[in-house]
């Protein structure tokens, strides 16, 4: 209740009331505070002011009546399922200054519906977060890494809003996945209203979550002081499309503070919402290009559990070949037979590694002694074949 | 001509000839290698190859009567004209080791069509190259790249191909600028034949370039020794489009060790032909991701010279306020007035900050004392009004 009662008493994130908390535990940090006894003069000014509109004991009551009615609980630090990864906010330092930046200290407490502890939700658990205004190119890529992560039994983790984050949310349901949306306002109260259905399929089958107690407003600033939680409770956050000068950078330099993993999905430089994402990856060298579930996995994944395989091209026949065998393998004349001396002398090599790279080639059936000579086999032919337009995979221009 | 009767004997590159040369000159290390004494077998075993078929001296002199009569012309070191970044490939060690990777040597001479002295045409150049099978994406960033480029006065360089490399050719010549074909064969040679009308242009109104002489043919292996010459005589390398596993890779890998600039655009990661660019931007972090030609302006440029402008959202009116303003102004409601402790405790902020902070937002016109209270000025209205779908520009989820 004291918690609940803080929590409205100041914005959650509060350096000072986390301060005092953790000194002298949240009933005396309550005392204090309603009596007066504060040690910054803004925060006693706040307080002061909120004071003035409602018994904060009172207003906390209420809060856990509703919250009860709506089968929603509050979670706070001495239960099992309080999820770890926010209590690094406690020694979070952002270098950028500024009132906002210093105010991220872990939560108070957390209003949740859905029934799976949160602990255990955010133990292997990943952001997807991005614009509201996202294209079908940022949706369709959101709900690919969302659906693979969800696949690899990964939480999900978004704010609520429009675009990438309900993209995020509802591939992730569809995968039959967990995922959880971190809101800046009451768990009880859709917001935005278009995605109330969809809230209520989140609480259903994974977590609603807020700092802010049911019926809480969604003021502008609080999706500034909620995003932290998303970056601390998640192993790493994926920007998956942004807009030039989008928060997608204030959550990025909390990742990155975090020592979370921060991953950004690239876009057409023509699209005006890639040109945040690709700012964060010019921006932050700890930024990591992802373009795709496998390499969010790689990134998140212990080391060695999910290893990304390389992009592959084409199966050409040449893959594999050291350069030299595939040198040789290029100065076989595409019809008829050559003698290993004129191999030699088209692939610009001695004769004796040209004899050694032919016994490789006709192994490897790419070549075949015929007449005297070497010539393609019909397996090298059709790829090594130079035309107009060689095949750029190996040797491009 | 030794350089020339040279390169015909051994393919451009070649680390022992051009030791031979560095110590003894072109002319004796001719005679060495035509009388066969080379320290190496695999290159003594091609050199008798070719000097089996004809007569270097012979190949030589009919090379350069050719290049007469085709007003093409040899560059040899010793020439004012030759362009010194070539001259890097002396010291430049690749780790990935084999014989190619050794034999990255400067080369012997250059085949020049077209009037501009090299060094001259090289001071200030960017190469912009990439996949032939280029996509309208591609080629459209392509083309902005090299026209912007051109019309900052720096020569655009590239290969002959199809794709990113003629769409660089055709937007520099566009811009009336000043353009290099690199080729991996005879400058007499249009390959492809595709781009035999665009070559001519460039002849004209650039340069084409080879260390092949008029007549040779455009092998594979060529393109990948042709390639050191583009990363070692240009100030850095633009990688337009790439598919996976693409020449790309090893272009980039000798750009960084030649200590150039390394400059990869992305693009859709549903498209083949960027996975190639979004690979070179995960495998060196010395690669730069650009997203138009003011971030390469931005790379090679002299230091301040060309500063890249960040990338920027909508001019809303909160621009540029900080955070404690835009709190404060955010408090403000949407119709009506309200006193200066309601925002302060709506804001979160002490009644102090608020009041200085409410005449920082009266002077910029955003707020208004009225009735005694404070409300919105006109033009703070329309942005600062809350709305299902607050613009997330600053504060987003």
């Amino acid at each position: 209740m004291a918690r609940v009662a803080l929590t409205w008493l100041a914005e959650p994130g509060n350096r000072i009331v986390w301060q005092l908390v953790q000194a002298h535990g949240a009933e005396e940090t309550l005392d204090r505070l309603i009596g007066g006894d504060i040690p910054e003069a803004s925060l006693r000014a706040a307080v002061a002011s909120r004071s003035s509109s409602g018994d904060p004991r009172r207003v906390a009551e209420y809060a856990l009546r509703r919250a009860q009615r709506l089968g929603a609980r509050v979670v706070v630090p001495s239960d099992d399922e309080w999820p770890t990864g926010v209590q690094s906010l406690a020694t979070l330092e952002l270098d950028v200054g500024g009132r906002i930046s210093r105010d991220v200290r872990p939560p108070l407490c957390l209003w949740v519906r859905g029934s799976r502890p949160l602990g255990d939700a955010f133990e292997r658990s990943v952001a997807v977060v991005g614009a509201r205004a996202a294209t079908p190119y940022g949706l369709h890529v959101t709900a690919d890494i969302a659906y693979g992560l969800a696949e690899q039994e990964w939480t999900v983790v978004s704010g609520g809003a429009f675009g990438i984050d309900a993209a995020a949310h509802r591939a992730t349901l569809a995968a039959g996945g967990f995922t959880v949306a971190v809101l800046a306002c009451g768990v009880d109260r859709p917001y935005p209203v278009g995605n109330a259905a969809l809230f209520e399929q989140i609480a259903e089958s994974g977590l609603l979550m807020s700092e802010w107690p049911p019926g809480a407003e969604p003021l502008r600033h609080r999706f500034l002081i909620r995003n932290r939680v998303i970056a601390a409770a998640t192993a790493g956050t994926v920007v998956a499309e942004a807009a030039a000068r989008s928060g997608a950078v204030q959550t990025m330099s909390r990742v990155v503070a975090l020592n979370r993993r921060a991953m950004v999905v690239p876009g057409p430089v023509t699209s005006a919402m890639s040109v945040g994402c690709h700012e964060l990856l010019r921006r932050y060298p700890q930024a990591r290009l992802v373009t795709g579930v496998a390499h969010v996995l790689d990134e998140v994944g212990r080391i060695g559990e999910y290893l990304a395989e390389p992009a592959r091209g084409g199966d050409h026949v040449r893959d594999g070949l050291d350069e030299e065998s595939a040198l040789v393998l290029e100065a076989v004349p595409r019809r008829g037979i050559a003698g290993p001396e004129q191999l030699a002398a088209r692939a610009g090599l001695g004769l004796r590694t040209v004899l050694r790279r032919l016994s490789l080639l006709e192994i490897k059936g790419l070549v075949v002694r015929r007449d005297g000579g070497i010539a393609l086999a019909a397996l090298a032919r059709t790829p090594v074949a130079r035309t107009d337009t060689p095949p750029r995979t190996r040797f491009p221009a």
